[in-house]
């Protein structure tokens, strides 16, 4: 099998047919780029992962990070993959050219890191871990923070994580308990342990810069008391060098069940293994106001949940390309109505069944494609757009970020899933790669905020934002999209548009019902449903412009080359996650809007 | 944690309560046994299976079998593990007293297998692999053949194989191309590669006893030219003694995602390394009569399928107690209504979205191990019961074995999957337990016959078999459990009785749908959503029936302990099931009426 990590055209075609990213080359910030300067990047992009980052990829899983005691050890060919990304422009790319960015849109971006993506996830994760620690401090770090950690960090000089678990605070973030205390110099000094921390420990640069949420001595209990410190591994002088230790040991790691090639670890802060200064406690600086820490992390945690919804796209995509190839190539069986046993073997993409698998991964994967880009494409617009489409944008975005991270996380570990199925017994073997892809985007559910924090996210907060305002203007692209499909004059793209404008229809009533719930335990009891049922609805709606767009591909006159199966392809699809995906979330529709109490009910001892 | 391998109060609650087990112990085969005796082979069954199997079921994944060019190395726990179970009778348990057997029942047996499989999945394949190669040759070889080999297998001398899969014929048995040559002694010659065979080789007895599917020379194409051999690894004497090696030599190992505990091997026959008796060719002795092979292999394959689908059920089961224990030692969070955050956490199981993961799986493994005990009871009906109630018995078994096979490993899989998500990142961790049970429970979609081969042999085969009298018997038994239910006096059994009825019908306007298909392609295109639905109705049934059990038990005075809260969590369950579950498939009986042909019309060149 020599399946491609992605399809570039597949990529093209939501970038460009549907979200025509090209209108951003009309916006002064993206002036020097041109649909030749973002092809490059992706061709750049193709040729690290599939040189550095790919080779290596099953390597990682087989012989995962080790701690000595002392060190941790990577895989050798871990490093230079790591390096070409930042050599390559990569961890700057979306940042202002005097951060030595490239003011690269972030959907172009974010089409790149598909790539290493798909190459190697776990090797992934370290440059890009630091760049998002990076794009925290250049937001609300002082200017004194950005040029002497962030500008590091997005040269590739130094890395970073972001460090907010505790063992006993994972999903309850406002019950960690490390400590930071005010020093006379102006810095903090942080006392406790983090947990789950990726990539906490390593030798791929010269210094790890931690950000940390801790408890300044005296703040109030609960998420109002948290503060956001800067603790780098060693300690860095205004010069900018590295030297000093700082107190931050890892005390081992955690062995996962995929995604091996991050190392995860356990972080103790002012053991007293090291004493910075000859002072205990690990040295930590303030960003921003004391007590503002969850805020500001938001910042970073926002930019990763989209980023996690990628990774799981991402791996869903790259299975489904797998499984396409093998299904295409390997014989087995006849059609059921073949009575003839000596008659040659089909190819199993030929059995109805495995379509069903494979029709359901494509369904997944580019649904979930069109939805992180279109995240992305809403980056764009609220860095760059008017006023009005900047504000929608960012209403978009906060209502958006639980489905982009929850739903691919959800649906394109299904696809993987199907993979598996697809190739059998020999997708069940780790000679080939479709196991491997599960394992790793299993993660996806849990890291950055569960897929039950995700529901609660959604339907306890951003639905009812700025008095329901976001979710308005949703149902209001929505009906665009619905008004757009019958334009086509395509009965297909009819036919979908009314459905989805049913479908918004019911989501409204529900979101109704749920609103108007006696209280918020009850209210909130079936979130996870209502997170399925909405998600299942917004990659409809994407799918709808994924149809439209190929529809007016065919209108224009494909031919009846690629391009026309292309096409009919994604018609077909969008058809296919109308009928059988949008069709099966509807009967979830009774159970929400009567407010069930089936979980509310049941009570501990009678399980 | 310390969470129990399985829950004892719901196996007798199935055996005794909902399936009447003790109504056996009236008939002449089990005059012996009592339900004492029963309850004494599960204490053995658990007794072995934690002190003998679970201990090194994590060890058994981290060091899989290895193959160092001559043998296979296995950890050294596993055989004492398996010569426990044979020295405790659980080999040849259900056989004739003549046969060494204790004629215990087969839904007891199950049962005490449960414990092996919940312990150690890997471990526990050798020994019952083994008993199901024996069964066959008891039921289908010789009188001789049971002396010379089946009787050293039921005794734990030898071990045995099911050697049918070739690695250019996995799910197209029709397509084997390994030759048997008759020699003039009356044996055979086979020649030909034998893929995915568990327990392949190792050095666990004295002798291996591969049952072979081969094509003798000359035979008809297709299934009707396949005929099935004893082929072992060392000849047997008339003697019973074994000694020159035959000519089965391992070529390889696979190395699965899970499940690594139980070897995988391709084998050689007849390669050369070896030659019996001076001449090339495996001796290979047939079984029956040529060309009949796959009709005596059936019957292994179904006992063997029930016995997958036991096994994905106990996998899902423990996780579920798994994550249950977890849930309700893990203090995280608070209520959404609870304002105050330096409150203490409260454990996650109060949390509304955690109790729908365990109710999900709840719903999904104690409704499984209903399906899989009662297809055991089936088997002691069959056994043992009248001339009409054998048949009856046969012909759901017949129906059932399809569902049992696919339903538990596709839904119990995702329970394993939910209890991953209850731990979360520790869930995600190999140091807790239930990142593994779903690796090793994913192998049971795919072995035995695949989930789409099932879904085709329950809707091409089983639905239509004797004109439809194994369908209508089921529907009959379904609308008796929903009499039964009126009978309660319970409002929530009456409601699910209603509802019961209401699927019950709607599952077999659908059948008469499919049925009336222009085409077979056509009517079997998504046989795997009608598996889905048929299964859902089956498991509602079953899970009516539980709830009927728990509403007498109830009636009968429970009280307010421990017994009343398991019955009052039955009920709750079982409505679950319904409202959740059950309502959620019912969207698909549009999809499947109208023949939605989109896998069908989908083109190879549109993916």
């Amino acid at each position: 099998m020599t399946a491609p990590l992605l399809s570039r055209r597949d990529l093209d075609f939501i970038l460009y047919e549907v979200l025509d990213t090209e209108a951003l080359l009309a916006r002064p910030r993206y002036a020097d780029h041109s649909r030749e300067t973002f092809t490059a990047m992706l061709d750049t992009a193709e040729q690290i992962a599939v040189t550095l980052f790919q080779p290596h990829w099953k390597a990682v899983d087989e012989t995962e990070p080790s701690f000595d005691g002392e060190r941790v050890r990577l895989h050798p060919d871990v490093k230079p993959a790591v390096d070409a990304v930042s050599e390559a422009g990569f961890l700057a790319a979306g940042h202002d050219y005097d951060l030595g960015g490239m003011q690269l849109p972030d959907v172009i971006e974010r089409a790149a890191i598909c790539y290493f993506t798909a190459g190697n996830i776990g090797t992934t994760a370290y440059p890009f871990l630091a760049a998002a620690a990076a794009n925290l401090i250049v937001a609300h770090g002082s200017p004194e923070q950005v040029d002497r950690f962030a500008r590091p960090m997005l040269s590739g000089r130094f890395h970073g994580t972001m460090a907010l678990s505790e063992t006993q605070a994972g999903s309850s973030l406002s019950d960690i308990t490390t400590r930071a205390v005010p020093s006379p110099d102006g810095t903090y000094r942080l006392f406790g342990s983090k947990m789950w921390i990726s990539a906490g420990e390593h030798e791929l640069g010269e210094n790890i810069v931690h950000l940390v949420l801790a408890r300044i001595d005296g703040a109030p209990p609960g998420v109002k008391g948290i503060s956001l410190f800067i603790v780098p591994k060693k300690l860095v002088q205004a010069d900018g060098s590295t030297g000093e230790r700082n107190d931050v040991v890892l005390a081992g790691l955690n062995h996962k069940m995929g995604y091996r090639g991050s190392v995860n670890t356990i972080l103790n802060l002012g053991e007293g293994k090291f004493r910075p200064g000859g002072e205990p406690g690990a040295v930590g600086h303030l960003i921003g106001k004391p007590h503002h820490g969850l805020a500001y992390m938001f910042h970073m945690m926002n930019e990763s949940r989209i980023g996690v919804g990628l990774g799981a796209v991402v791996l869903g995509y790259r299975g489904y390309l797998e499984s396409l190839a093998y299904a295409r190539t390997r014989p087995q069986g006849r059609r059921p109505g073949s009575k003839d046993p000596s008659a040659p073997q089909i190819p199993i993409i030929e059995h109805a069944d495995v379509r069903r698998m494979l029709l359901t991964q494509k369904a997944f994967v580019e649904g979930g494609l069109a939805l992180v880009f279109y995240c992305g494409r809403l980056v764009d617009e609220a860095r760059t757009g008017t006023e009005e489409s900047n504000r929608d944008a960012t209403r978009l975005l906060d209502l958006l970020t639980p489905i982009a991270k929850a739903w691919p996380s959800q649906f394109c570990r299904e696809a993987n899933d199907h993979a598996i199925q697809v190739l059998g017994g020999y997708g069940y073997s780790r000679e080939y790669p479709v196991e491997q892809l599960y394992r790793d985007n299993r993660l996806n559910s849990i890291h950055e905020g569960t897929d039950g924090i995700q529901a609660l996210d959604l339907l306890g907060r951003k639905v009812r934002q700025e008095d329901g305002a976001c979710f308005r203007l949703l149902l209001k692209r929505i009906a665009q999209t619905a008004a757009a499909a019958k334009l086509t004059g395509d009965a297909e793209c009819l036919r979908l548009g009314a459905a989805l404008e049913q479908a918004s229809a019911e989501l409204v009533t529900t979101t109704l019902a749920l609103a108007g719930a006696p209280d918020l335990d009850r209210g909130l009891a079936n979130a996870f449903v209502y997170l399925v049922v909405f998600g299942h609805t917004v990659v409809a709606w994407l799918w709808l412009e994924q149809a439209i767009a190929a529809a007016k591909g065919l209108a224009a006159g494909a031919g009846a080359g690629a391009d026309e199966a292309f096409y009919r392809g994604k018609i077909h699809a969008a058809r296919f996650f109308f009928d059988w995906e949008l069709a099966k979330v509807a009967s979830q529709h009774g159970l929400l809007r009567r407010l069930d109490a089936a979980c509310l009910t049941m009570r501990n001892e009678w399980f």
